[in-house]
């Protein structure tokens, strides 16, 4: 592709997101494509170009948080408490999702590798980036060895999409993730 | 209201509910009301009327597997395993919400009270089938005694919306419950 052509994808690109974010934050994960294409005065085919799917256009939206979710998470590995470290985390993931609409759907999605154009998707790079903070709790014997940052991640997600109608979204996610940490019926300490 | 138009208003609605149902069915939450109207041959209006709002028709389609849900609380109240009892009711609601498409998120819409005209709703009817089989269980020392049934509808639902992407969501939304059932990071018995 000439450099010309390249600039202009690249522009049209960042203009696209721009109003894409506008609109998920607007209207969350069920933001019309083809109204973000109005906005940004490009046809359909366009948009889908870049975002060939919801999933890609929610991912791409939630890039910045997930990389300051990645660096909290780097910050936080190492620390002596690495239970309350975990936990610090973890209810910072689930303040993200509150605040940020779209973020936790760009997380449900399961999975299924790298984005060929744009990266990791969202949840390979935070379970990347946060990979030794649970393996420092794991060492530690506060959390199951089987457990995954994977596992982790999509029950505060499920907890935030379950709670986004209550009056108060962010207290009754915290309670609830809390439940969830501590054990609805635990069998006794493991 | 004369019979005959009272009898029309019954009609209509059955009619409404049945597409409502079908819709929900292929298309999930997120199902058209508009669609609903043009299959149905009623106006939107007409729909708006029986189903106010999103909340109201997800509700009333998803009334005949709440009945089912609270039949089964009944059945399993006064178990001799109260832990067990409970744990496989919360395990029917997860099988439910996974295959039922429209119920965990009928169920996710926080609880504000009775739906003045078909009665209360999805989750204050789970809350008060279940309440026996919760009490029963914190009386038997295996869950703590601030958990509601609210909470533990909630923690399911919430799993099942976070892992519907999955290509297994069924054994994947059962491995987190039972995550969250024993506790991410139990500080110990309680």
């Amino acid at each position: 592709m000439p450099d010309g052509q390249r600039a202009d994808a690249r522009r049209n690109y960042a203009r696209i997101l721009a109003v894409a974010e506008a609109e998920v934050a607007s209207k969350g994960s069920g933001a019309s494509l083809e109204q973000i294409a109005r906005t940004a005065g490009v046809g359909s085919a366009t948009v889908r170009r870049h975002f060939p799917s919801r999933r890609a256009l929610l991912q791409a939206v939630s890039r910045e948080r997930i990389a300051a979710l990645s660096a909290s998470a780097h910050g936080l590995t190492g620390a002596a408490d690495s239970r309350a470290a975990l936990l610090q985390w973890l209810g910072e993931v689930v303040d993200y999702c509150v605040v940020a609409r779209g973020l936790a759907a760009a997380l449900a999605y399961d999975d299924d590798g790298v984005d060929p154009v744009h990266g990791n998707s969202c949840a390979a790079t935070l379970e990347e980036a946060a990979g030794p903070l649970l393996r420092h709790a794991v060492r530690d014997g506060v959390v199951a060895a089987d457990v995954t940052v994977g596992d982790l991640i999509t029950l505060a997600v499920g907890i935030v999409l379950a709670t986004e109608h209550h009056p108060t979204p962010a207290a009754r996610a915290h309670r609830l993730f809390g439940l969830a940490v501590a054990g609805l019926s635990p069998p006794g300490p493991f």
